[in-house]
């Protein structure tokens, strides 16, 4: 397991960690500079980051810095009521799918969906299993085009909190399934389609160590850290940072890098009432030091 | 399946649903006119609400009325930072049994306790491998006792969610595999070790129906019904009418029946903002209207 206490080579910051700055929105290029000045390596940006600096500014930025995208957050949301609605899905995936490319991220990930208007707060039907199919159908989609443009597709299975609004792949073995479905022989080198572990989805499950395994090193295209508050007092936007709550995320990182992972450890919190109120200078800070301590 | 539509003979009422009314606490004495008024025939009353009542005041209306008891809430909670506090757990649980029996009750629910010290927002520790050590040791002990008495356990799979702080055990799976290991041979009659199913944490899960089929009826000792709301705006208190949400109870209810089950279905609502803010006849009435309609 690699060392993480002498230095912070292997994070990555996911941009939406510092999406606000003193309760302000933080543009993208703002969050860059404030990484490229601490040496930090790498970073996955949000479409809509990207979307409002502008992807051809911001493919520049990372090319003049030199930084890694250790993954693009995000494709999915495939399942819809109606077929313009898949239709629109496809199309936007394939478009996330080309930013991507273009930003030559790790990967894509995929934050799948779920039933259609749930986020919205009116779920169009209650039929999971449907949901479900649709992501399959979806993914299967998406992975054709993907493969085309070398841009490896990372399905990330969220907290069964999740499942009714934003993901019906709710654990490690739901998604791998799928992915042993759509790639039974483990296409790409990397790998076309696997799964992208955030401790904050998955720590609670029994099986996460027996899935890691099942995973391999092919199928394990990302590594995300935060960490589980008690209490938890919104079920999205108090993600903790690292050390805070009860993950034990080295634990977790050794059963990872024992399958051979050696990619970034990347950072995602959301904390609507804690960290996005802070300056985004000590937000930053504060996570260089957890890195090194608690993951 | 049976025919919910036409009365509510099936229903159950867990009387923390009408914990409060109004926004003030409504004791169980009350709880239980209210219930046998509208021909409720059954009951799962808390352990609070029971001693704050007493015991066999309880026990008395419980018979005055020909009430049933489709469980008795709750026992569990067997993790603890020292042994003090396990050899406390294991006391109170063989209490939890007695209390089960003098109400006779039909099994008595577990909530099986997690990272000790993590619903004070003080976990001792994050090996949540060693709380599940010590729920699986806590519930071999109980068995030994509660066979003696003649009470069912039903463990009940919490929402991953709730593994910090209230339930380590969160799947079908996982409960099923515990039952397994303890009671190979499926002993009792009724079963002495089985699940309780409550829609609210399970629904979610891609292997829900392969579970209860495993289970069968045997280890079926109790079905819980509520709905998941979108949005969920707290992880303990917003727990949805049926049909509110998005939950396809009768799916599940089919499932669970059509392994044999023929008991209560089991209301248990917790809404600290709105159905505990409203006047108690409300509430049951509503609970009535929507047991044949949306379960």
């Amino acid at each position: 397991m690699r060392d993480f206490s002498q230095d912070h080579r292997w994070l990555s910051l996911n941009t939406a960690t510092i999406r606000k700055s003193g309760g302000k929105d933080l543009p993208l290029p703002d969050i860059i500079e404030a990484c490229v000045r601490r040496g930090i390596r790498a970073i996955s940006p949000w479409r809509d980051q990207v979307h409002a600096a502008g992807l051809a500014e911001v493919s520049r930025l990372v090319r003049t810095h030199g930084l890694e995208l250790s993954g693009y957050c995000r494709g999915g949301m495939f399942p819809a009521a109606d077929a313009a609605g898949l239709k629109a899905a496809r199309d936007d995936n394939r478009r996330a799918v080309d930013e991507a490319a273009e930003l030559n991220a790790k990967c894509l990930v995929l934050v799948v969906g779920a039933l259609p208007g749930a986020l919205q707060g009116k779920p169009a039907h209650k039929d999971i299993a449907l949901a479900r199919s649709q992501v399959r159908d979806g993914i299967a989609e998406l992975l054709d085009y993907a493969r085309q443009a070398r841009m490896p597709l990372a399905i990330e299975p969220l907290h069964p909190m999740y499942a009714a609004d934003r993901a019906c792949i709710n654990t490690m073995e739901q998604a791998l399934d799928v992915c042993d479905e759509l790639d039974p022989r483990r296409t790409g080198e990397p790998a076309s389609l696997g799964v992208a572990v955030d401790v904050y989805h998955v720590w609670w499950d029994p099986k996460l160590q027996a899935q890691i395994a099942r995973a391999g090193r092919d199928r394990l295209l990302a590594f995300h850290a935060c960490d589980w508050l008690t209490p938890t007092t919104d079920l999205l936007n108090d993600r903790g940072m690292m050390g805070d709550g009860v993950i034990d995320i080295p634990r977790i990182r050794g059963w990872v890098e024992a399958q051979g992972f050696d990619g970034y450890s990347e950072v995602e919190i959301f904390s609507t009432g804690n960290w996005w109120q802070r300056p985004h200078e000590e937000v930053l800070d504060t996570v260089i030091a957890r890195h090194k301590t608690a993951v």
